[in-house]
């Protein structure tokens, strides 16, 4: 063991009752967790116990999945806490851990949300993290006025527009802005004021935020978008990439892609910490692993796999279908087609009944699953991590609490013993935690100090 | 002595680092409280020692002042908290307080303000409150990617259909639509889940909302508009309001008129809480009460004394004029015409000097402003509730911490040993606490269950 091996870095990835399909009905699951601060607090203690650099919470603007409603009122998902306002209940109820929250810049202001990321990280003591995203769901436009969605690209734009002035807001007090000297009755310095001015095609804000300037500079930004565009963007701005790698050699080529184009924006790769998704299933034994996995599996109501099933196939309609029969022949469907092949390929070359083929795809929603000892989930991170092809990982548990504690308890001490995960929190912010820098402030051009 | 006799409500009304102007150059005041969340933690603790019903943090969506730079760097209003994100952690750091937030209604979605509400009311168990406010100057106007502010009539058009969307969405699930039934896989009951499909001038939302129902139906209704627009709307939907006046008749004038308007809109009188502001300055003796108010006066810096009359005087040109000498002739001003001639008269009539006049129109910003012991503030909150002019009153401490402390520690007991305040929390939720009756749900017109 080594104390000054590279070492990796963990989120603790929260989702209402847990990651798997069917969580909230194992027994031990909490099933009423994702609205109870209580429960959450625990979750965020346990994860700040086994020294996970950060935790993070997902968001949607609307309730997804409401198109079919049978489906939905099995699941967990349609309600959650709101994350801003659960990230800062979070913050006082811990000391060290990260703390990631998602916020949409399509249906958002700028200067809302630079703000409430600001106060979060002045109230966390500079553990703060922006989870930038824009909204690309018809549900979600219709809950902000809105008869459909912006284009693809046109969200970009101003997603990448609304990063800047978020930026040169949480810039407009110097780090030093303020004195607050009782006895010359000068509570901040006018020439570390600095109004930002901005004009540009979606927004013009004037400023300056009524926020001193964050801890941490600026919250840590997180991306989680795969498309070119979005690489795009977190290649000139992002410090934390989640993404969703089903294979080494997948996650290889992403890892590889994505810090060459942050490299060819300028900045150093070690600016940005990519982060795959993990779903473990743990046993002190490989069979009670797999054991932990099968009753997980039969928790699947068929109602909700059939539909998470059809959805995969592009809105397939699979009703009357015996679920032990094969999958019949299907017309062809809009939306994307890479996945929708991908599941037919298997259940044709596997020879998959229609339940089997919906267990394949429910659970872990497109991220790498591993079902095993502490030491094989172990082996399989490492080798991940030593292998190019993760900064570190974003676990998510199958179901909340045991399932995170699980990890905590028996997977991160065999990291630990292979000095591939710290035994003790170094530094204090976010930013330390993953090793990153604290940005300067930028003094934009149409910028100007109060003073001048 | 009698327990069962009517008791008054209170308010700790939390701004920075007291209401004083002067008061964060008060030795005892933590100067560096408004961004730190220890310090307003411990705030809140103590007026929940206090019993107070709830806790107030009043919001402006920019730098307020910025106009005057070298005035409001001598001031310790610049920046602060934000309302939601500090809420949220005072949720978990308290346990019976009520909580009250501001948000705009002007420069916000009704979905993200309910969610966040609804989150925060979830969070602390049923102790939020949202005060509504519209934005009213340029300076925020110029935040929000708008050149100016829509008129005072469309923007109470705007507040009215927002509140309304923002309650549709609270009701979006009954109480009791999460079974979350492990064995028959029944999460939530399709037959409880309400779409409001909300379309109106302002607003299209969808909904249903991705937060339950808030643990007491709706967060309680803050409002503090005095404009006739601002008091139709809260006769029809305010359960608090908030309000400076600074004679018990004016108090009984604006108590009767409210009042009246809410009856004549329908709704019990009892169904919402008048509460003035109020300022006190207390002392274990009157000389001690003085001495305190003078002390705090004599840290009045020259340059804010003179913005801040500049600025009442319809931003009269005050430079250059010896702060001892008399006030000039002015010429004619523009903006609010009333406060600027009485100001004037005053200095006529006490033929004060300009250091005079505007240490006069420093501090409470307009509220009733009581100097004196603990038995003589009491007296004359005694005298505003059962006078009719309040239902209980927001306590704007001077300076923090101690501003508070000592109205803990020595005029509530006062109001206690008079039955005039509660001894113990009787109740959990904010509505408990105030005797608001918790609403039924709405069902509208437009909506439709989601098994429908």
């Amino acid at each position: 063991m080594t104390t000054t091996r590279k070492q990796m870095r963990l989120g603790a990835f929260f989702q209402e009752t847990g990651h798997h399909i069917a969580g909230w009905r194992h027994p031990e699951a909490e099933a009423a967790g994702g609205l109870d601060i209580r429960h959450q607090i625990e979750l965020a203690r346990t994860a700040e116990r086994g020294k996970f650099d950060l935790l993070f919470v997902a968001d949607s603007f609307a309730v997804r999945g409401a198109n079919n409603i049978p489906a939905l009122s099995r699941m967990s998902r349609a309600v959650s806490l709101e994350p801003l306002t659960l990230l800062s209940a979070l913050a006082v109820a811990t000391e060290r851990i990260g703390l990631i929250g998602t916020a949409t810049t399509t249906y958002s202001e700028p200067y809302t949300l630079a703000r409430q990321f600001a106060s979060l990280d002045h109230i966390s003591g500079g553990r703060a993290g922006w989870n930038l995203v824009t909204s690309n769901n018809e549900s979600e436009a219709l809950n902000f006025s809105r008869g459909t969605h912006a284009p693809h690209a046109e969200r970009y734009e101003r997603a990448a527009e609304f990063l800047e002035v978020v930026r040169g807001l949480w810039d407009s007090w110097d780090d030093d802005a303020f004195p607050r000297d009782k006895d010359t009755s000068l509570f901040f310095d006018p020439e570390k004021l600095h109004v930002l001015g901005h004009r540009g095609k979606h927004f013009t804000v004037r400023g300056p935020l009524n926020v001193a300037r964050p801890p941490q500079g600026w919250p840590v930004q997180v991306q989680a978008g795969s498309s070119d565009a979005g690489r795009s963007l977190a290649a000139r701005s992002a410090e934390v990439v989640f993404t969703a790698q089903q294979t080494l050699e997948e996650a290889r080529g992403f890892y590889a892609d994505l810090k060459g184009r942050t490299a060819a924006a300028g900045r150093s790769p070690d600016d940005m910490k990519i982060m795959p998704g993990f779903f473990p299933v743990i046993g002190r034994t490989e069979s009670e692993a797999r054991e932990n996995y099968e009753r997980l599996q039969s928790l699947v109501d068929p109602v909700v796999g059939l539909a998470t099933l059809a959805t995969t196939l592009g809105e397939a309609d699979l009703s009357g279908l015996p679920l032990d029969g094969p999958l019949p022949d299907l017309p062809e469907a809009n939306g994307p087609k890479s996945r929708r092949q991908l599941v037919i390929d298997l259940a044709r070359r596997e020879n998959l009944s229609i339940r089997d083929l919906y267990l394949r795809v429910v659970g872990a929603r497109g991220h790498r699953t591993v079902v095993g000892t502490p030491a094989q989930i172990a082996d399989e991170l490492e080798a991940w991590f030593t292998g190019g092809g993760a900064d570190g990982f974003n676990i998510m548990a199958p179901h909340l609490p045991r399932g995170l504690a699980d990890f905590v308890d028996l997977v991160i001490p065999e990291l630990q013993r292979r000095g591939l995960f710290r035994t003790e929190y170094e530094g204090r912010t976010l930013r330390e935690h993953l090793g990153l820098r604290r940005p300067e402030p930028v003094r934009r051009a149409a910028a100007a100090t109060a003073a001048e």
